[in-house]
């Protein structure tokens, strides 16, 4: 199986062997979480989580369900989600006075309850998040973990005196989710969302758009402004210091938690299976032991102290010592698995009191002796952590070209790249875009000022962004 | 409010005030869980994961929605789930092929899948569990974490080679959950259910009744023995060692979370508001500084000292120098929240380097030097901790009575007492228990071995056990 000449048959084989997911459940869109993709989730969600608090935000949790006029009253958000959502309508044999939906995202879950909440600018800022699952019943093909119609996530919400705060919110939120994607390893754009695809009632939204091996773009997180969008609708009301009262100014963001995995896949593994960064690697080392018959009771004894040694430490680590496998078999079973660190203890390691370690990266093999074990380890996770956000780094770079026209365009898309376009900001042009090049428009980058050298790569007007175009999930 | 006296009102003031809850999210049966409330939960569920790892279960996640097809396979359980399931039947505009319903449980969620998985006996045992929301519609008036038509729980779900091997499990289960509870310092009695009492698609099912101020029995945790009940419709075989092809014999079994926390703040609460033992509090130590104009800048680094001097033990502290409340007032806030240990630190324990400690279940004093604080916390922690469960074991003595007639059974549970009869085991006479009495029979200990001294309470033939009787949540 190959990452990047067939992406989908490869990255399928990787959620089934490695145990990430199980694709087979009777229902569309609907999957499995096998436990070793859910060990990893719930360790993203630890350093998301972490950090949502050291910057003010409390973990509430909403219900799943919305009555139907709570959702109706945010006009645009109605139109963005409608067709998209799960409703309930009966329960046993009886039919709902009140239709249910089921969250899709949980502004109208939420907002209804700031407005009991909010009295005072005192109760201001207010920071609420919740890891939760959302259902979209999405009718493009469903692809697991990209694109299914159950979906892990973590959103936050929060209200503000005024735009200006809401402002400073958007950053802190570019900022924590950019400080986790980091410390994943992971590589993508930060764009600003064309007015046409932002987030529904936001008054504009900001994208982390990670690559993916066939080229698509995998949205990994977003932050949106919503200004008083739906305060006004909610009635979110405060009683400012000068006694005046105002509307709250919103902003909300959610963390992908199914597409970071996806992403985390994609970009880092390779055609042996997964490479997990070490700090959410359910098991950070695995221990091997090389038995032969006339010393496999000193290596075994050996292979426990080394997994002592190294347990203390405070390291996840497993010593596979079952006998069903032979140790080359047991390699590929742990290297599908993604462990950054292998051990392997032999009579040779045994006897001279060393050990044989490997990292998941580059599996290059590299002799210590057992008191430098630990330091050794460290330093490899710290090698495998550098060098998978270096490489993927490196990727993104590579998958952007520049496109002057539409020919060249077209063939960075067909070719499953991201291309980078000036454009005049005119929705007419945005949609030949696409029909050019079955891209689309993803928006302009709001990290780093780029100014257009070109005229729009459609009407040939005066350009107003750089923008980057791709497929997506 | 008293705790005693007019429960209900006491116990919803608990829940507003320390925020654990608000229960004005306007779709009846749905609640919204606080912050206070949310970081209560994810202590609990710490403490039950780690036990449930350590025993050998994998976390998996199950997707919500269940087709109905799966559901109803199992003809007991369909009878016993039909009447209170939410069905999901529409997705945008259009009616859905195959109705879905909101897992009430995940049994048929799960079922299909362990049949895909398990081929072997090497396969064996698998056991699973997941912390999610399960959703009934209760037709009984619903109340705020007992019975709520949303609710948390954690169930696990294991397949066994046989009848003995699951007989093994249901006792490693009652384990588990009694050493968690016990954590708590909850009291409770282990029953096994009567028959027509059990798990819809048990053999048999053992539940956890605690006990509560107004003598309903709030339900926090069953196991149940499956047989072979679902193994044989949703065909999950395995092959034996010998080459034979058999059915597993299942388990699974619930923890109630909603019921825990509602349990928690039932038994070890006061009319001062929450009490939480240490292990399950947010916040463990609350420093309140008080302060006098002229020494107001001493009293406050002084505090900050003492604050930093708990906090880097690793403690959950928190300094309330807020100067919008009177030291009372946060005397009478941080009760309310429960929190165990208060530390007052004035302008005598700073010119003293001394702080005075108070503990949460009694509110006595005592004063300490610094350098003894963390010691003298950590043993208050230990007190309280006791304290709470010293009490609830007595209150649940104190509630058990003994009946030996319709007319004293009458007027124990009357009296909002939990009854001990002598029954006869047959459902005539389950029946008119229920009728005289108002109670249901919950069922006979399995930890301890209790011989009926005398006949049936309601036909005077010959009793075989001696059962429980009590209204319920």
């Amino acid at each position: 199986m190959k990452k990047f000449e067939n992406f989908s048959e490869w990255f399928d084989e990787i959620l089934f062997n490695a145990e990430i997911l199980d694709n087979r459940y009777p229902v569309k869109g609907f999957a499995v979480y096998k436990a070793w993709g859910s060990r990893i989730i719930k360790r993203i969600l630890e350093i998301l989580e972490r950090k949502l608090e050291e910057t003010g935000h409390v973990p509430m949790l909403f219900p799943l369900v919305i009555p139907e006029d709570a959702f109706a009253k945010e006009s645009e958000h109605i139109r963005g989600f409608s067709a998209e959502v799960f409703w309930v309508t009966h329960a046993g044999e009886r039919e709902l006075e009140k239709r249910l939906l089921l969250r899709p995202t949980s502004e109208t879950a939420m907002y209804p309850m700031f407005a009991l909440w909010i009295r005072s600018h005192a109760d201001l800022p207010l920071k609420v998040y919740q890891s939760v699952a959302v259902y979209r019943y999405e009718t493009k093909a469903t692809r697991p973990l990209f694109r299914m119609r159950e979906f892990l996530w973590n959103e936050a919400h929060t209200a503000h005196r005024n735009w200006e705060e809401a402002e400073k919110q958007v950053k802190e939120a570019i900022e924590i989710y950019d400080f986790v994607f980091k410390r994943l390893g992971l590589s993508y754009l930060i764009l600003r969302r064309p007015d046409f695809d932002k987030f529904a009632g936001a008054v504009y939204s900001i994208a982390f758009d990670a690559w993916n091996p066939d080229g698509r773009i995998n949205q990994i997180g977003t932050v949106h402004n919503l200004g008083e969008n739906f305060a006004k609708v909610f009635d979110i009301t405060y009683e400012d210091i000068d006694g005046t009262h105002r509307n709250v100014t919103q902003t909300c963001y959610g963390f992908g938690v199914s597409r970071v995995v996806a992403a985390i896949i994609a970009q880092h593994s390779d055609d042996h299976g997964l490479i997990l960064p070490p700090e959410i690697a359910p098991i950070q080392v695995i221990i091997i032991p090389i038995v032969y018959k006339e010393v496999a009771q000193e290596v075994n004894i050996y292979a426990k102290e080394v997994y002592e040694v190294i347990r203390r430490e405070g390291i996840r680590v497993h010593l596979d010592d079952s006998d069903d496998k032979t140790p080359g078999e047991k390699f590929y079973y742990w290297e599908m698995f993604g462990v950054p660190v292998r051990v392997e203890v032999g009579p040779r390691d045994q006897k001279e009191r060393k050990v044989t370690i490997t990292d998941r990266v580059h599996l290059r093999r590299r002799v210590v002796n057992i008191e430098d074990a630990v330091k050794a380890i460290r330093d490899l996770f710290d090698e495998v952590e550098r060098e998978l956000a270096r490489r993927s780094k490196i990727i993104l770079k590579e998958l952007i070209t520049d496109a002057s026209d539409t020919s060249s365009l077209n063939e960075i898309i067909k070719g499953r790249k991201i291309a980078r376009v000036c454009w005049c900001e005119s929705i007419e042009c945005a949609e030949k875009i696409r029909e050019v090049s079955g891209g689309e428009i993803r928006g302009y980058r709001i990290d780093v000022e780029e100014v257009p050298e070109r005229p729009c790569i459609i009407c040939g007007q005066a350009a107003k962004k750089v923008v980057y175009v791709a497929r997506a999930y």
